[in-house]
């Protein structure tokens, strides 16, 4: 899967499509949710974006921009979501930063196999807790393929193309 | 009202709902507008977004969180807005800084009594008029009750909730 | 053209006008192709995004909101565009900085003569690729003219309205 996206290479893309508003809407929410679930310290629901069989990467720019695998994080199966999830809450009694995404809009590109393919900037702001100070965390744009079993939307894949190639904390929370 | 917005815990709701392209579209405008109007130096405007007996409240996550009653502004009608808006106008002759809110897609919670819950992620970037830097001022969340009397969205309610525990000038122009 | 868009003083117009989903969602698709193109390292694609009798102008809102024709930058016609892009191209073969714009929700404020008038905050975030870290490089707000020639958006008009002074590099990419 990461693979047919990466080859499809994105970013040759220029023109998003046009859906209907129902479409439109339903993909809205969800990236909204997704960003709200992290931000508002609910990441027991950040696994539930995605579906069992999916793919969640997080690559720098240069990186994925040269086709290379690597990444800061990659897990293909939402059981490695909810392990993180779980590692994450057992590590972290207190968290030291706040996360605030801010996104912009979400640029229909086509569909493969009933699955949208979207892409959304997104800057995300860290507040620390210990000082008040807001800085930028990081800024890139996400690379979906959005899947609607059950008239549901779930993430099939996101890769989270960052534009830094370094990340400068142990990345404890997911972008 | 915000007792029962504080309450209503919104923070748990994670799912947004779907509403009609109209209705979308008029808060989408709404909550645009506000921002123009603050980052525009309109803010004569301002008040107009409320009702008459608004909530108008800037409070910290961390005290949000705790349900704590205090914030760094705490306004219960809109009189209080307007003398505000004559306050800030007769101190400051020249205004130091600008704003630019820039704001993620709006979530549609629910509805009580004909008002919208609504909220909405917000980057604040605070621009120095003497020597041009850009900085982050706030990064929070809108929580909002929105009504619509006569048809026209108004705030019943917007409580600010900033990602971090201090905002480092004296709020001289709302959020 | 721009002296009109000036001489109509935008930031008076405070309210919104709404608009069918078909047009704005073209226009919405149309803002964020546009940063996209910008973003994803596809320049050549920029000057597409305007008719060929267009005006693309940088300027400070302190000049802009005096009236003063003066500006970072100022494009007549899509030559120029073209000429500018080549330019960079011919300059730089790496490119030291990433660019990220996220966009606020357009406001559309009105028509003439078969254009909308619109407006659109944004936020653009820079990247450093030598160590990595991300700064805001502008704020501020798109002033837009959007003509609509084979029933294709394309920008009659484009005035960048930095909420700073100074732009602290060459601006070699637009924004």
């Amino acid at each position: 899967m990461s693979d047919v996206l990466q080859n499809s290479s994105s970013s040759s893309i220029v023109t998003s499509v046009a859906v209907s508003y129902e479409v439109k809407a339903q993909v809205d929410r969800f990236m909204a949710d997704y960003a709200a679930a992290i931000d508002n310290d609910r990441l027991e629901l950040w696994p539930d974006f995605f579906i069992d069989d999916c793919i969640y990467k997080v690559i720098a720019r240069s990186d994925y921009d040269k086709g290379r695998p690597v990444g800061f994080m990659y897990c293909d199966n939402r059981r490695m979501l909810l392990d993180r999830v779980a590692s994450i809450r057992s590590v972290n009694v207190f968290h030291p930063h706040h996360y605030r995404h801010v996104l912009g809009p979400t640029r229909i590109l086509g569909e493969r196999a009933g699955a949208l393919l979207a892409e959304t900037s997104f800057i995300v702001a860290r507040t620390s807790v210990a000082d008040g100070t807001t800085m930028i965390f990081s800024a890139g744009r996400y690379v979906d393929a959005i899947a609607f079993p059950n008239a549901t939307a779930k993430l099939e894949s996101r890769i989270v193309v960052t534009d830094s190639d370094s990340i400068d904390m142990l990345l404890v929370l997911p972008i």
